[in-house]
């Protein structure tokens, strides 16, 4: 058995570009509108949802919360679209992506620590895991494809390898 | 000067369904998904953002309070999209729309009172008013249209109308 902890890093603009957006007011230009009464922080994601395959879906998802430590034993992705999660419940979740295009190793792991306030938007064909809601149940608005064309791929990691996340204190480091 | 003071409704999809959706957890279906962990309550809005016009958006608007009695000056509609607020600070708000295809008039307004845990979908060229936050400085997720159309018509009320709403108990009777 071959064991691997995975390490937490902060979830950040920069450190997560290369798997989509992370959509936040902190750090974001905002413009007035609504004759003052309103800040717009405008367009926060890449959004690549093709109504060629389908419609686009707004959703709540209530996902329950997950106790340390976390198993990491599969992942998704959405070949044909984007697909976006925002917080609701104010509660810090994590997010597990990996830099893949094929099968994705356990070397291509990454995990990102969002403040409750950060919603992500995972790019087209992104691999990653599903909902991991900490400390409570936790609804996310959901902003994704409805299709009738074969739009997620699942890997699973080999019974052999143990993938976990223990603790999640990120690490500026790394 | 014509003094005209609006009840406010609860806000319910039924009383809702001739402006748009409402978009909550409350009583709507949903089904397990990612292994059980999770409960997707699917499609909760008929999203409207025609991509022959433009492109979608997801922004975040940040509105500031308001203090009663609230004046109703003025309302804007979106003739090419539909437009979608889901809160994300847990606190209350007020959605004012119209029932009317051209200028409303001040008998075709209506009021609703979100408990902070609904947001709502205005369907394409639904009057409404712009955001109305009350309480606390609150953010909403928006998603819409970026169009190079023009996609926003203002209707101001006469000057010798005033509109208001004074008072947020909902009058179920209504």
């Amino acid at each position: 058995m071959k064991k691997i902890s995975l390490n937490v890093m902060p979830l950040t603009q920069q450190a997560f570009a290369a798997f989509g957006d992370v959509i936040e007011t902190d750090g974001r230009s905002h413009y007035s509108i609504n004759n003052g009464t309103t800040e717009r922080y405008h367009d926060l994601a890449k959004v690549d949802l093709p109504v060629q395959y389908g419609r686009l879906l707004i959703n709540i998802f209530r996902a329950q919360p997950n106790p340390l430590p976390i198993p990491v034993k599969m992942l998704e992705r959405h070949p044909l679209s984007s697909q976006t999660f925002i917080p609701l419940s104010d509660t810090p979740f994590l997010i597990v992506v990996a830099a893949a295009e094929t099968d994705p190793r356990a070397t291509d792991l990454y995990a990102f620590l969002s403040n409750g306030r950060q919603g992500v938007n995972y790019h087209r064909a992104v691999w990653h895991h599903p909902l991991l809601a900490l400390e409570k149940t936790s609804d996310f608005v959901v902003v994704d494809l409805d299709s009738d064309a074969e739009n997620c791929d699942e890997f699973f990691f080999d019974d052999n390898l143990q993938v976990t996340i223990s603790a999640l204190i990120p690490d500026d480091d790394t």
